[in-house]
């Protein structure tokens, strides 16, 4: 049985000011929260039908477990079908040392403003072992439901820190900064170093002034045939992963 | 002044169902719907505001213009923000020549089911001057909103069909066809043909049975590091994105 408290502490997390508030998100759907009860963080409660919490092995026991009906869990779900199993989780506090930035690949995102190519581009990085996304402020929230959902449990791997854009690259002034851009030159033409960070624009505007002046290197992904004409763009998830795989594949090589 | 039974039919088109019966769909937004007005689409019906007619160059005489106001719009518009501007085509018949693909590279999709992922993949397919999309009949339909959206465009120019697996697979039998799996060959070290068809799988179980069978040639795409605990896969429109994208380099050197 689920009380109203925990009911209405669960829908007021669907909103970003009590999820910064509360310091925890929401995850729905058995695949999801067994993959994220098998890693590091930490999950307050588990709200899940009788008949998963009998079918399923159950976190330790400092986790609180809450049996409840289909019908209570569809009345606090997000998704479309109502999924087996929810659960509350503190959101990890992802300390990163800037420091260890230069032996490292990062990603840096200005203003992508979707929850599922946030989330997408999070399991992407994690797919390619890219530790840490950076943030603008003007980013989708990671703790978003629909974010959360779309990283498929690499949330809980993947470091994600919001970051004022000056101060962020000023702190890394010695790496290099790579940036798609129509201008660009061919992405599979270009020496990429190892290290550095990879920054990807806003669905709409691209790359802002205020980040473009950090770019020491401007990409372009060729489209095919060359001059003809297609899209204008590619989408910003679809963009951020050719990139990411042709950094992976230079080394690989 | 939108008359009722024209709000009833855009209302009537959220529906698969009555989109295949009118043989149209709804497109919404500035950007996209320029775009489309300036394909070889048909117009039906275009609904803005006063503002946006005044401001922008209107299509040919054929196509009914309807002036409303924002809350007109708001009524009908499947949109978080209310566009300014939505307008009603007509499905393209995409009549594909079997003989032709022979001499092109062409994407067959098994059961995608996220009407995001479908759009963005044949935005990318634009991109990439892949002129055809196969889907299995399990696959969301092209003329869903969200997918109309998420193709920006593309939908006017990639030709979408949906076929029968066995019928399908059958016709094209002397093509090579590619397949990312677990097992597969690492994409940077296989011979891959400048022509084929890559086939991408379900966002929950990837490629069937069914489909696997014609499956030529076995790819994976490389995490990293190599046998590192990652994310267990891509999202589908990110792995079709890399894929394609890696034939398109071969040729490109």
């Amino acid at each position: 049985m689920l009380s109203k408290n925990k009911q209405k502490l669960i829908t007021s997390l669907t909103r970003k000011k009590h999820r910064d508030q509360e310091k925890l998100f929401v995850a729905e759907g058995h695949k999801l929260v067994t993959d994220l009860l098998n890693t590091t963080l930490k999950c307050i409660f588990l709200i899940a039908t009788h008949e998963w919490i009998k079918n399923n092995s159950l976190p330790n026991n400092k986790t609180e477990l809450i049996s409840v009906t289909e019908n209570e869990l569809k009345k606090i779900s997000t998704l479309k079908s109502t999924p087996p199993v929810l659960a509350v989780f503190e959101q990890p506090a992802n300390i990163i040392n800037f420091k260890d930035l230069s032996s490292k690949l990062s990603i840096f995102l200005d203003d992508v403003q979707d929850p599922g190519n946030l989330g997408t581009i999070v399991r992407m990085a994690d797919w390619f072992g890219i530790e840490n996304v950076f943030c603008s402020k003007g980013c989708a929230d990671i703790f978003n439901s629909k974010t959360v959902q779309s990283t498929m449990g690499a949330i809980a791997r993947v470091k994600i820190q919001y970051v004022d854009v000056d101060k962020f690259f000023k702190s890394i002034d010695k790496l290099e900064v790579y940036g798609t851009f129509l201008e660009g030159s061919n992405l599979y033409d270009t020496e990429l170093q190892p290290n550095g960070i990879i920054v990807m624009g806003n669905e709409g505007n691209g790359i802002s002034s205020e980040v473009e002046k950090y770019v020491t290197t401007k990409l372009n992904i060729p489209n095919y045939p060359p001059d003809s004409a297609t899209s204008e763009s590619l989408n910003v998830a679809v963009a951020t992963a050719i990139t990411c795989a042709e950094f992976r594949r230079r080394i690989l090589k």
